[in-house]
């Protein structure tokens, strides 16, 4: 079994990105599968450059995305990725596209094929708060939710894929009274999803 | 050197109260000085029982108070006390004051004499978020702090006092989307707090 | 030209909804079109039955349905439903469905047809708060934006549909601190919808 | 019977004061009282000069001063003013005082002299959301109110006073997700307050 995870690069002014912070420190195997961790850049274009090309040579069982979602407090697993791409922020290209679709004719929307509630029961379990959550945006983390799951129906895949959003770091909430959690925490958030998608 | 921490029991409907969680976890002895640990009832007329003859029996250096602000999503350090109990909820003794003062004839508020402002860069400085408060509410929490404050006062004693409050556990957010951290980083919280107020 | 407005009975243990509130104050007529006006129940399976056949049989040229978002701040205005119905809450029939699709086999979303962007330029316009949202809940306000836009597109219809989401109306926060907003601003705002979707 | 009411400047980056936009907005008579209405810079220096020698010159029977509080939701009318500025955002003047006492050698704190319950329940009342808040904080706003607090105490005069904090206006919060109120909504419920206070 082989499982993708991803993480991004920072944004938005921040220094670091607590999802690449958590990926980049997951093993190499975990439940007898191999971990193959990336860093995706936060643009509209690269996402959708980078992701199919490595979904279809790598092949793998599973994708996991995970995004930073600055101001929710627990861990919340997509629901849902649609096909828009509308920000007046700017990605990390300068570009900051209006009401475009992530790929012209496809479908209005996909749901995550990761066991969603099973690995927000999961968590809750392990003591980690979590949540699903009904929208990833309209930025970047929905593009790559997207692009990963219209990737997978188009080549006639079976590889369950999703998205995670994580919540600010504590070395990103220190002086802001906004909710943050452990890197470690969120790290063993991630294994656990993985774990249960590996089950699912 | 002697350290008189306190946590509360539970409240609110709660099965447990996170600073009640961290203090127990605190050790006998942190920088030399010996710490003592005592749970709190959250009723009004417990702590204004209770506490001033702990203060005066004990004859702590430090004083820190501890309670939970369920929704901060950060350490906050408390700035002042004022007068005042004031609550529709009842305390856990079925008590719901309006208007009345925690103690006729004191001041209208009293200023927490612990290094506030050390203690935050202190946390801060150990990746843990965190920040002044300027109010403790009118609930209990806030008529323990007077409570000490004016206790210290009135018998003319040196001792440092003031009060933490300090976020939902983990365990209490699993599946409400509030802010939360993890009991551990709350003790380890409280003993930066300590170290820095025997240093202040 | 005819628009059908709806708005909700309430639900959750208010004693009024907003969107109701509203939607029963605005005139007869606004800009030469007939505007039809009806309360929908909040029942996933009331929505699902009574919705198609009003759209088939009054063939409105705009439909704007509204609901009571308790919490936001502003007028919000839905981009997009998803075909699945998924609460712990029970609607006002004690149905709690989890993980069901609103129709079994429709499309997995339908992005509004409304000019979703001009209303919210229009209302600003005017000065009332407002922005895009993107999820409207798997409840029965996306269940009831599903049904509109699936049965106008099952019967090839031409008409614009969507949903407006509106704060708790100050009547249902005096004593609690949540975001509210008068109903006389919620029902100009509905007028403001109106009168851009029937331009767009 | 005098009534002095005060509202201030823009600050913060804003463009407007909803204080000063309803404050403004007040006729010059209410129950029979006359209104003196004033703007206050928003400057820790500006305020403690102007405000003690308006009050001991005018000799109102109530003083009621008002301020903006970007983010809450509803009225809130202040209990209490402690002796300190401290603010690392600096006033109109470009001034940003750490830990300093609006007058040295005074009290820790004031309470409020205002009927501030029976103006929150006439608010409720009058169908506008408000409540009371336990922290004007440590900016130039808890300065006013200490300041007024003060000047009274030592004249020893028998005047009224308190402060009541108002939400951003629709205006300011026209793209963004914040809580806001209709400037006329503002005016209305400082005349209720007024009214209140000329009873109480």
């Amino acid at each position: 079994m082989k499982v993708l995870v991803t993480g991004f690069e920072p944004f938005g002014g921040e220094e670091i990105n607590p999802s690449w912070e958590a990926v980049s420190g997951l093993p190499d195997e975990i439940g007898g599968a191999e971990i193959i961790k990336r860093q995706l850049p936060v643009t509209f274009n690269g996402v959708r450059k980078i992701l199919p090309r490595l979904i279809v040579e790598e092949r793998p069982d599973v994708v996991i995305l995970t995004g930073q979602a600055g101001g929710r407090p627990n861990i919340t697993v997509e629901r849902v990725a649609i096909n828009v791409m509308d920000s007046t922020m700017p990605d990390n290209d300068g570009f900051a596209p209006e009401d475009e679709p992530v790929f012209e004719g496809a479908p209005a929307a996909y749901f995550a094929t990761l066991p969603i509630k099973a690995i927000v029961r999961a968590l809750r379990g392990e003591k980690i708060p979590a949540g699903i959550s009904n929208t990833a945006g309209t930025y970047v983390c929905n593009t790559t939710m997207f692009t990963a799951l219209h990737t997978i129906a188009v080549a006639g895949m079976e590889t369950k894929a999703g998205f995670i959003h994580v919540p600010f770091s504590h070395e990103q909430a220190l002086e802001k009274p906004r909710p943050s959690m452990a890197v470690e925490t969120i790290r063993k958030a991630l294994e656990v999803a993985i774990r249960t998608s590996l089950r699912g």
